[in-house]
């Protein structure tokens, strides 16, 4: 199986209305919820595609109970989710029928104990020998300490399982300074991490600060990889449109499924980028568009050169 | 006791950010929940005057398990809310921290059945025979039918205990024809009800439609009230500010405490009007400030003439 793991969980809730306008009241006129945060989203996708995949991170109160029921009823999707006392969080987003944009209101996740935090690293120190490969993905909630990151990296390679690491500022400093297999930042965060707006220059930078490989997700560019097996920029054949919600979340899943499968780069690549853009054309945000990523990924442009080495 | 119907409860979430700007991504800095519902605020204010109250309406899915949790630790207030297979609604009141002003999203709350409707009449015609006073509270759920509140209004005259209907529109016109003892419109509501935008001449037209005594809330300027023992109007003796959030819920519970402790109409509409004001300056919206209650009750201006009769 594959396991991901996502610290900050959440209660994604939808909510549309007829026109957003500040200081005024509105009447919802649709809400749909699905269980949330990164690693999920990214768990959701790997089902899709066949894997057996485990979720683990923090659930609480009546917010993480939804996550948990919802969960329950995905197919090929264990949760192994560690109780917390504080309540899982939500996140809203209120998409405006009248210009179809989406206004974002994010809590910022239960403060987890010392306690909860040592009780989750025992659950995970025994869920990752058996995991074929895992994925550290999004924020850290309140009381997680900041290199929590690099400690799970550490744990995962110990035991000779790939990590893949996908988060931002300092937790994404610290984790890549543990040596992660793969890191998968989008172009803001690699130019934080890395002070270059260049995404060449910023991959080899990152390189450098102990990432085995950088997969940067350049938004419509599509991909650019730097590996110790090469370098390749994944393209998509067309420029699509849509809600990109999760499709970092989907090339995530896209890279893991490819490693597990065993297959080369530039397969993994053409895969993530066609989820990608699946997930972006998808009507629902943040799933996949099946037809869409199949009609997708074998017209993937990826260019590159293979090491010497 | 007290019986507050509440047909459709909320969780109420309150969200604090710095600035609301549509279509960006805001990260909440605090976060409070407590259950809500015109009914359930009513009886909450009833409860800290030391009534003992029971509320009942629907309560669904885990936002209904959140509103119970919370009603059970709630003192002198009993829970007689009725499962039903949806989800209560949730009502997000999101505060900018920089402008004070607050913008509300509102769920319609969940489809009752027929069946959840039924099994909810037979529990209301089993509490009101121990009640001293009901009071009917807000807007119904899609699913009841808009002729409800009449029905409800005449199963507590049929029992012999005296009704107060506080809602609006197609719901507030229908049970008004049904006679409740009291109805509690604000001034739109009166003015939707009766097509005049004079509170004088629409409180006496409201009556004229059925409602034994009207009490118009004016907002900053009190209560108008006009019943069969007379005509008053009560002023606050100060303008105050703040949050006007569940200030009209306050009134109600000052009018149904007042009605059953056999206190004069001026005497029961000093309190409303105080406990009004107590709301709107207190520092969390829909509580009342009980040091500004016992300021302000005895500073009401109430004149006005009892009838002749």
């Amino acid at each position: 199986m594959i396991l991901t793991v996502t610290l900050n969980t959440a209660l994604d809730i939808t909510y549309r209305v007829r026109s957003l306008r500040p200081h005024t009241s509105h009447r919802v006129t649709d809400v749909t919820e699905r269980p949330g945060g990164k690693g999920v989203n990214v768990a959701r996708v790997l089902a899709a595609l066949g894997h057996e995949v485990t979720v683990t991170g923090f659930t609480g109160g009546a917010t993480g109970r939804a996550v948990q029921d919802r969960l329950a009823t995905a197919e090929g999707v264990l949760d192994a989710l560690v109780p917390v006392t504080g309540a899982t969080r939500r996140t809203i987003a209120v998409v405006d029928e009248h210009t179809g944009d989406t206004t974002q209101l994010n809590e910022p996740g239960p403060t987890v104990t010392p306690a909860e935090w040592s009780a989750f690293q025992e659950a995970y120190e025994g869920l990752v020998p058996s995991a074929s490969a895992v994925a550290l993905c999004g924020s850290l909630p309140p009381g997680v300490p900041v290199g929590a990151y690099a400690g799970l990296v550490r744990t995962a390679k110990a035991a000779g399982v790939p990590v893949l690491l996908d988060t931002s500022g300092e937790a994404l400093r610290r984790g890549v300074a543990a040596r992660p297999d793969i890191v998968k930042p989008n172009a803001d965060e690699l130019a934080e991490l890395t002070g270059s707006h260049d995404p060449l220059r910023a991959t080899q930078d990152a390189r450098r600060r102990g990432a085995r490989s950088v997969v940067a997700s350049l938004g419509p560019e599509g991909l650019l990889a730097h590996t110790p097996e090469g370098r390749w920029r994944a393209t998509p054949p067309t420029r699509v449109h849509g809600n990109p919600t999760g499709a970092g979340d989907s090339a995530v899943a896209g890279l893991l499924s490819g490693l597990v499968e065993n297959l080369p780069w530039p397969d993994r690549l053409a895969r993530a980028v066609a989820l990608a853009a699946a997930t972006v054309v998808a009507p629902v945000a943040g799933e996949f568009d099946r037809g869409a990523y199949e009609e997708l990924v074998g017209r993937v442009t990826v260019t590159g050169e293979v090491s010497a080495a």
